[in-house]
């Protein structure tokens, strides 16, 4: 058995950033930077004025003006400003030659031709500079950055119309058991439904990959073979990890050129977790308990599409990496924790603000079996080995689950 | 003016759940439950073990016991345990009838058809009784949930197939403005290309609506009349709202049926915001600098497709409700705040974590032509109208960006 962070480590050691591949601007949300995203233009192009009001040359003082023009948005006046001369002008317009300030329309007063104005008015330029967001050929989005709305709307700005993309990795999703069969099948007695896989696919779609659903295996090792010929970046196996004293799927895979990287981590729950490579393509074998599967998922598998999509935190907000599972957030136990055992110990819990503070409640009964505290939960503890007991008000690390 | 908290107030109560469709179990991660769902079946079914080992009568106590028969997940041992026996069973497999323990394999020695058990191996039942996840007709998801990938597991548990949720709202937005062109098009002198709506388009299908591009119209009236033809539930214009001493989009809506609720909001970046309905459908007029728009968009639009998704704030986890932008988090400023004047600011901020707090600080330039700030950041510290100057280490509320 070796310890999660050495798990972690093996596993993101294991995956590469995969290909890329042009997306349209209208779908870039989501998606992975490949190559830098740089602004094909000035923003804004040239010195546009940022209020209301009359564009004159600072020099002039507050001597009434001429008017002599009008530069509204998209539309520039076509002509110098010259002494005692105003422009009218709106938010958005082009400043016009011999122009260096715009006084805002709530200082002035238009009389006949002529604009007056207030005493101070000229003070302050109200000139947004070409160039003041962003220069042509600056970084707009690096690469490894996930893009956000906010940058779909900065790259609109910078005139790009599409960007390379890593492709959304491929990952194969087989079940494996003979007691599972899809929801709202007939089952024989005791069967059940298959779960984890409908969360395990929200998830990865979630997380930037593509979900290849290849069924219900049972359990028998010419069956469970054939996961070998999936055609994915990734394989994920639910189930069969520990049956009795064997493990199914590595002796399933045995003839299939299948090599271990591991298998058994010091967690709970998740313990029969397996690492390895089915040829050339990274193999992940989870527990079939479904929050077993979920909670590796979050630990083990987002981690794995992020190096997939050649994701770099540095460039995520501080939520966004929280939510990649591998930095928590430290919040304070309403209720004491027990003292734990020798494997890293996830806790369904919720969390909850008080005086700008987080508080987090752990679930009474974590049996890893029981889907409906996993759905009600919004964080899990994390509770490393041999933690000490934890009293009310103790700080302890928290995974926040936010959507997924 | 009003207040940013009596429009919250306004647009809120202009919105209600609209129709509900039947989505398949693969499709409904993400969207908002219409009706209560109602697990199908009780899970697990049937008492099954926890653990690998062997199901036996508790009243024998560590006397040897005869191995009549197996338990795998999916093939129940079709007989009675009696006295003295032992059935083989493996996790997830149906405790056979007469059996009221199972015993881990690591306390047991299989010895010829027998199986000999440590001392204390009987005391823990390591049983999962029939429904201990959930009862067939409880509750698994209630109406107004957004559901989660989580969710989306259990409710596969139960059985489900399908369920009602709610239609995604169809937000048409438009663009206005004589200076706009899509990216990539050519433009004329000091022309722009149209961004924030590219942002928005992202935004509103993150928070479960479809956007419905209705694209740039020039600055008429007869032309941006024609979003009044909009097929939608809800109708954005950016832009055009404020333009020199008069408002063009409500000047060009006035022969379209439209009634005015409020006109600009005592808040910055945003204060032009316009809301009201065009016929009986709601329109949110917001600014057209980009970061205006946006910051507007998390603030009144999110609530709006929330209110429209009949979403109930109260099942969502801490980490969602933060996100509708309705709850904010507290953080300390790493550097000092002036005191604010009568407009309640948003400014864009970076947050960071320290010894288990959140700090948070604003970038210097908050002008809101500024995509780039807005891009980089991933929170927005809320300012009151009034509001003292704030020194480092004191608590601010911040609005966490987060994905959008």
């Amino acid at each position: 058995m070796i310890s999660v962070e050495e798990a972690a480590l093996r596993v993101a050691e294991a995956f590469s950033p995969i290909d890329s591949e042009l997306m349209d601007l209208a779908h870039l949300a989501g998606r992975v930077v490949a190559e830098d995203i740089l602004a094909r233009a000035d923003q804004p192009p040239l010195p546009i004025s940022a209020m209301d009001g009359y564009a004159v040359r600072r020099a002039d003082g507050n001597a009434p003006r001429r008017v002599v023009g009008a530069a509204p948005a998209g539309h520039p006046f076509n002509g110098t400003v010259g002494p005692n001369e105003a422009v009218r002008i709106f938010t958005g317009g082009v400043v016009p030659e011999g122009a260096d300030a715009i006084v805002i329309q709530e200082d002035a007063t238009a009389e006949g031709g002529l604009v007056l104005f207030d005493e101070k008015a000229v003070n302050p330029s109200n000139i947004r500079v070409a160039g003041l967001d962003f220069r042509k050929g600056q970084v707009l989005a690096p690469a490894g950055k996930r893009l956000t709305a906010r940058d779909c709307a900065l790259l609109a700005a910078g005139d790009i119309t599409e960007a390379k993309v890593r492709r959304r990795p491929r990952v194969a999703v087989a079940s494996i058991g003979d007691e599972l069969s899809r929801p709202g099948e007939s089952r024989r007695p005791g069967g059940i439904a298959a779960s984890s896989g409908y969360g395990l696919f929200a998830m990865i779609q979630a997380w930037g990959g593509a979900p290849c659903d290849f069924g219900i295996l049972p359990d028998t090792e010419e069956e469970i073979a054939t996961i070998a010929d999936a055609d994915a970046d990734m394989v994920v196996t639910l189930g069969g990890a520990s049956v009795g004293d064997h493990d199914l799927v590595q002796k399933a895979l045995g003839t299939r050129d299948f090599s271990l990287d591991f298998w058994k981590v010091a967690m709970r729950p998740g313990k029969p977790l397996i690492f390895g490579r089915l040829g050339k393509t990274p193999l992940l074998g989870m527990p079939g308990n479904p929050v077993s599967t979920l909670v590796c998922a979050i630990l083990f598998l987002r981690p794995a599409i992020d190096a997939m999509l050649g994701v770099q935190y540095g460039t995520c907000s501080v939520p966004s990496r929280l939510k990649c599972g591998c930095t928590a957030m430290a919040a304070r136990v309403r209720r004491p924790l027990g003292a734990n055992d020798a494997r890293q110990t996830y806790l369904r819990a919720r969390l909850s603000q008080a005086n700008g503070e987080l508080w987090v409640d752990a679930f009474d009964v974590q049996d890893s079996s029981m889907l409906s505290t996993l759905a009600q939960a919004d964080a899990l503890i994390v509770r490393p080995p041999h933690a000490a007991p934890a009293a009310p008000g103790d700080h302890v690390d928290v995974i926040p689950l936010d959507g997924h």
